[in-house]
This record gives C-alpha cells, structure tokens and sequence, in this order.
C-alpha cells in the first residue's frame, strides 16, 4: 500500500489526539485513504510524555518539519497567527500540502495563503477550523454546490453556548458561569476570544466565505460577545418562546451580504434552539434544499482531531491525481459583492428597559417607536414591588433596519423616565 | 469554459426540480463545478408541458439516452427496480457516469452496479437516495473517515415521521393521520413501502455499507413498520419522557453488526427526539468525533435535485482527472462481518399489556420477568375507570437480547390475566 508522510507541528490537545486516534484507527483509516497515512516527522515546544515518539523524528522547531524532504503534508495544530502563518507559508513554498485547525490563521491570512498554495499546486485543509468535528465544511463546499445560499446561522463558539445554556438552566449570572466554565476547562484563563465573539467571527469569516464565494473578511465582521447578557435576560426570552444564543450569521441580500456574531433570540421551536452545553450546530438555508442543520461537538480533543484526520484522508485519496478543489469551492472569488455595516442590516429586536413606574411611560416608548416606524410584536410589562419605583418593560421589535432601531434607542434613551442603559439583543426567526 | 453533458431520465418531481435548479442556478453552479452541466438530453414517458425542453434532445425510451454517445453523465430519476437497473448498467457499459435518486436499486442491485463501474472507471454518485437533500453520504464516507462508527440512527422517511407527529399532535389514530397524509400528497396511494418501513430499510442499507465499509445486505435489514402504533402508545411514550420515531439503526457490536428499521422510544433530551414532521435527521456516532447529527428535507422536489446536483458538481470536478472516491468509501469491502438476526440484538423495551383488574396481575408479570432475569425499569398503572374491569400496564424494560425478551412476552401471553395481544416497541437511549 502506498505511504503518505504526515508531518505533525504541536502536539498540545488537538496533536495529541491527532496523534492517538491516526494510530488506534490506522487499519480503517488506511483502507478509507487507499494510503497508509504515517506520521513521520513532530515538533512541538513540549513533548507530552503520553505519545510514543520513538519511531518519528522529533524537532523542537517547527520551521524544520516545514523542510523536512520527507514529509508531504504538514499538519499545522499550533495555533496562534503569526508563527503559524510562516510556518504553512513555508510549507507551501516547499510544495507541502497542508492541514491546519487554525481558524484565526484561514480567517485572517486564509486569502494569501490560498494563493500561494494554488501557485505550488498543494491543497490546504481546513475542516478542524470551524465546528470541530462536524464536517461542516464540506458539507457548505461539496454538499449543498446547488444551493444559492440565502443565509447561514450557527452555534460555533461552545464556550459560549455552554456559558447561556447554564445560565437559563441555573438562572445564574454570567460572571458565576464564566468561572465554572473556567474551572472545567471550557474556558481559557483569558476568555476575550471566546465570550467576545472573535473566535465565532473567524468561523463566520470562513463559512460565509464558502458560501458567498467572496473574500475572507474578517474585519468586516460585526462582533458583539455575550458578556452583557443577564440572567434577566435569558428567563424574559424564555417567557417569550425564545432561546438566547450566540449566532454567527452570513446572510445574502440584494445589497449585499451581512456578516455578524452576536447574542440572539431565537424562536424555541427551532431545532437550533435545542442545542445545549458546549456543542456546536449550523444551519444552512439554501435556495433548493431549504434548511439543513450540521450538530455535534464543536472542540475537544478527539472532536477536532477527527476533523483533522478526514482532512488527511482527503489529501490521501486527491493528491497525486488531477483533481483539485479550490479551498473555498470556486476558483474565482467574486470580490465585488459589499459586506453590508451593521446599520444596514434588518433584525428583529428585544428591549429591556428600567423604567420610573408613573403613569405613561408606555405612552411614551410607544410614540418614539410610532414616530421612528418601529411595529412593537409583544411587551411584557410584571406587576412591579409594592416597594419599588421601578419597573421593567420587555419589548420584541419587528423586523427593522439596524439605524431605524438605533435612532429610537437615542431618542428613548433621551425620556426622563428611562432610568438605565436600554439592553438590545437581536431577534431572529430563522426562517420561521 | 469546459462543458460536461448531462442526459436526464425521468421528468417527474424530483427530474423536473433538477432541471429548474440547473437552469435557476446555472452560474453559481458552474463556478463551483468548474466546468458547464448542461442537459442536452431527456428522456420520459410524459413530458412536463412547464419545462422548456426546445434546446434539448427528448427520447420517450431512457436506453437511448445511456446509449447517446454525446451524453456524459446519466442521471437515472425513473425509480423502480427492473428498468433502472438496466438503464444504469447499460450507460455504465457505454462509459457514462451516473447520477441516481433511487434507493431501491442501490439498496438492492448497489454491489453489482459498483463492480460494473470499477470495470469501466466511472462514477456512481447517489446522495439522494437517502434523505433527500441532507449531505450525509458525503459526510459519512468523506467527513467521518478518522472514525470508526460505532452506530448510527436516522429518521430516513418522512412520510412515516409525519405520522407520527401528528398522531402526537392531535392525538389521532394512524389511520386518520395516514388518509390526512395521503391528501397532502406526502404519502403514496400505496403507502406500503412508506408505512411498513422498507423504503427505510433501503436507505439504511446505504447507510450502513458506507457506515462499516460492508456489502449492500438490503434482505438482512429487520424491518418492522408504523401501522401497529396507536395514540395510546404514543401518549404513554410522552409520559414516560420519550419519543415515538421511526428509526433506521445500524450498529457495530463484537458479534457483528445489527441493521434494523423498527418504531423506537428516543428520550425527549435527545435533538433526534425533536425532528418533526417531514424533516430527516441522522445522527451518527463515532468513536473520535461522538455525535453528530445531520438534519433537513429528506423528500420533495427540490431539495432531492439539491443533492443530484451537487453529485453532479462532484462529477464534473472529478471526472477525467485520476481520483476515484470508491462509491462506498473504501476500495475492499469486508465481506466478513456477520449481520445479526434481530433475535442476538440488545435493546430497551416498552411494553403495553392490557390486564384484568385483580390482585396480583403485577406480581405474575414481575415473576416472568425475574424468570427471565430482566429488569423493570419503570411502571405506569393508571386507576381503571369504575366500569371496566380491565387495566393497562405500561412497562419500561432495560436493556437485554432480543431472544431474552422474545421468551418472556411468550410466557407472559399465556397468563389468563392477560387480556390481548401485548404491544412491544424497542427504547434506545441514543448514547445517554
């Protein structure tokens, strides 16, 4: 059977179970491949004492595994942007094909790379970088090619949706369920890429990407995280038939096309909203097919390595012939469509406001949203406390143009009886 | 731009969809294939009078489509057995890919038809034959390939899952729900293949040849319809926390490997326990990834053109270039593997027994049960209405051999107290 030479650079979570399931599936992954597919070449800053390491050369430098002669594809699981960046773009230039979880990396420099690799004729493989496990990919690239794909909504950062999931389930407050998440290992020391929603925003970059055949642009993404979501928030949606969710969205309309991560209410009766804890899901509505949805894990050890390991197969089974896919499934990306700014964008919105409990405060809201052309769907105003000034308006807006809603909110937040910040948190129907 | 000619048979729902998707779509489509799919000929018995076919050949008989030196790929939308299979084998001897929708033939004639292609080094495409527009083929023998599955459990046919909710809906018996069906043209005039569950006996064939790199084995599926369900059933599975769907499993045990199509407890937690009406889903467990699960349209026009036409891209990228992507994942299948008669298989039960109202009817079935050394894991007994002198117990079993339960359900028929034939549909926790 023939051979393919995997080289392996960091061997931290995600290597090591790269490491371990190439090797306790070798037998039906070699079959699958039509290659025996052999790690022969692994670098990593440390080495974990679990991995048998004695038959594979061991480098403590990456850059050596991008020029070993021997190796055919490099595997790139070090993370980060800028040593990673040099380390594939070296690979590439050594006529390497590539494998690589990194999604800040095809985020980010994904378009250079892209071409370099299509110049020196190599593939480069991106499975792991979004939805760990769930061959969402493909699915988007290969799958659904018929489609004119209207938009896309996915769960795809799990930490953030085991961080919403606990806090409706527990009614805890964020900060309380940061820590546990921390605690089990779910959440990094330093949360910022996860629970601000840039992690989700490179995901996003690279399934609209696919499913526009446009750019990668990451910038351009609206990324707004979930740290301001109350406990408050999630029992009012609740009441309302909503689930709160941290959605990436990449939708196509006739301006343009919208890309956007943020919390968002979403209908209950949605299969989306049922997708607890830290798994990850994407829905996908085509033209054709209507809505699919692809749900599993969307990190871990073994999850992402599966991942990895279907991108090896692949590269097994095509490299050598003469079929080539481009990375993001059109060789021409069609760089004139506008990425839409926030303002642009229709949205359905949910309004908490704290208001003064004297008479016409409803009056009040009501008009400014009569006079800014905003239909109000549903208010949920509670009995206040008998010792309490106060009272909470919960409100769903129709859906609306982003500006319309922000000149009300600034007019809104002008009325003497609105006592604190307005929360605004995006509604969307998916389709429903 | 390259051109690939493609000869359509059969202009019914699903060949009509793929025409107007084709034509609909044709940029997009032909950017992401590289190369123009353009049908240049048809053939049916009767010709749409809403498809425009001026620029194209039509021939009323199919074998001259697989035999028009012109055409390039046949997509075969006729359905059936016996002229499918000669359609196909016929265009395959004239050096044609094939694109197919029909489970049936896969199912039943896939192993020969995949030999004959092998021979001649075309191309076998057919991720519509199982559920519809999900790309789930592709994900199972090109997303999961670092896997090994351990099982796999789909809601295949929608007619039967339509039922099934509705009859949980409203509370109606199958055979109201089954003419409501009819009328909305979601089951056949014969609803046999739909409702007896063999049509999804045939796509878990597919499933599990791809899922465990085994022959097509369709005669070895267990295969047990929804005709026997009742509202009381149905109702009682609610109580309990569960489900009622119609599932196709397949599993791989030590012993072997289990293929079944049978009515089946989910519990409620479970995101396959929440697909509802029409919509398939498959979840598919494997050993690195866990679970995952695919979801959407499983029928209708064209979310089943969706899937021919991404075959149809995959054709077009692969054609000509030296990759073959082996139709059912690997180059060898295991002939090896025993398929398990359902009496070997394990699985939880609910049993609905209806008793005369006396003392000690639930100790002699307990008796039987202990006997047989299995467990009872839970129990419904609701106070008998006044005037009736007849009681029904609702029996939640834990797992045990099929055969186990088999030999107490015959002891159990024997006991006077038992008043009519018992009703036994299978539990599976689906991994919880």
């Amino acid at each position: 059977m023939n051979l393919i030479n995997v080289g392996l650079c960091g061997l931290g979570t995600v290597g090591g179970g790269t490491f371990d399931v190439l090797q306790r599936n070798a037998d039906i992954i070699s079959q699958r491949a039509g290659k025996q597919i052999r790690i022969t070449h692994v670098a990593a800053r440390d080495l974990p004492s679990d991995l048998d390491l004695s038959s594979v050369k061991v480098s403590s430098d990456v850059m050596e595994v991008a020029r070993d002669p021997n190796v055919q594809v490099l595997v790139e699981l070090i993370g980060g942007y800028q040593v990673a960046y040099e380390l594939v773009m070296e690979a590439i230039r050594h006529g390497k094909h590539v494998v690589t979880a990194n999604k800040a990396l095809i985020a980010v420099h994904g378009n250079e790379i892209f071409a370099a690799a299509k110049e020196q004729g190599v593939i480069v493989a991106f499975e792991a970088s979004v939805a760990g496990g769930i061959p969402v990919i493909k699915a988007l690239r290969e799958g659904l090619t018929a489609n004119e794909v209207q938009w896309l909504a996915g769960i795809i950062n799990g930490t953030g949706n085991f961080i919403l999931t606990e806090m409706r389930d527990n009614q805890s407050p964020f900060e309380a369920v940061l820590a546990q998440a921390q605690a089990l290992g779910y959440a990094e020391a330093d949360p910022t890429f996860d629970v601000e929603g840039i992690d989700a925003a490179h995901k996003l970059t690279i399934l609209a990407s696919i499913a526009f055949s446009i750019p990668l642009q990451f910038k351009k993404v609206y990324t707004e995280g979930i740290t301001k979501i109350t406990a408050e928030d999630v029992r009012y949606a609740q009441e309302l038939g909503y689930e709160i969710k941290h959605l990436g969205i990449a939708r196509r309309t006739v301006e343009g096309v919208e890309m956007r991560v943020h919390p968002t209410l979403v209908p209950k009766s949605k299969l989306l909203a049922d997708v607890d804890g830290v798994l990850n899901a994407v829905m996908v509505q085509g033209d054709a097919v209507g809505p699919t949805l692809y749900n599993g894990p969307g990190a871990g050890r073994e999850p992402t390595a599966s991942a990895v390991i279907a991108d090896l197969v692949d590269v097994a089974r095509q490299a050598g012939t003469g079929y080539r896919l481009p990375p993001l499934g059109v060789e021409q990306l069609n760089e004139r469509i506008t990425v839409l700014p926030m303002s642009e964008v229709v949205s359905g919105y949910y309004l908490r406001i704290l208001v003064d409990d004297r008479v016409g405060v409803m009056a009040s809201v009501a008009d400014v949203m009569r006079e800014n052309n905003i239909n109000i769907e549903a208010i949920i105003q509670k009995e206040p406390n008998p010792d309490q000034k106060q009272v909470t308006l919960v409100l769903l807006i129709q859906e609306v143009k982003e500006k319309q809603m922000d000149a009300a909110l600034e007019q809104l937040q002008q009325l003497p009886e609105i006592l604190d910040a307005i929360t605004r948190i995006r509604v969307e129907g998916l389709g429903s």
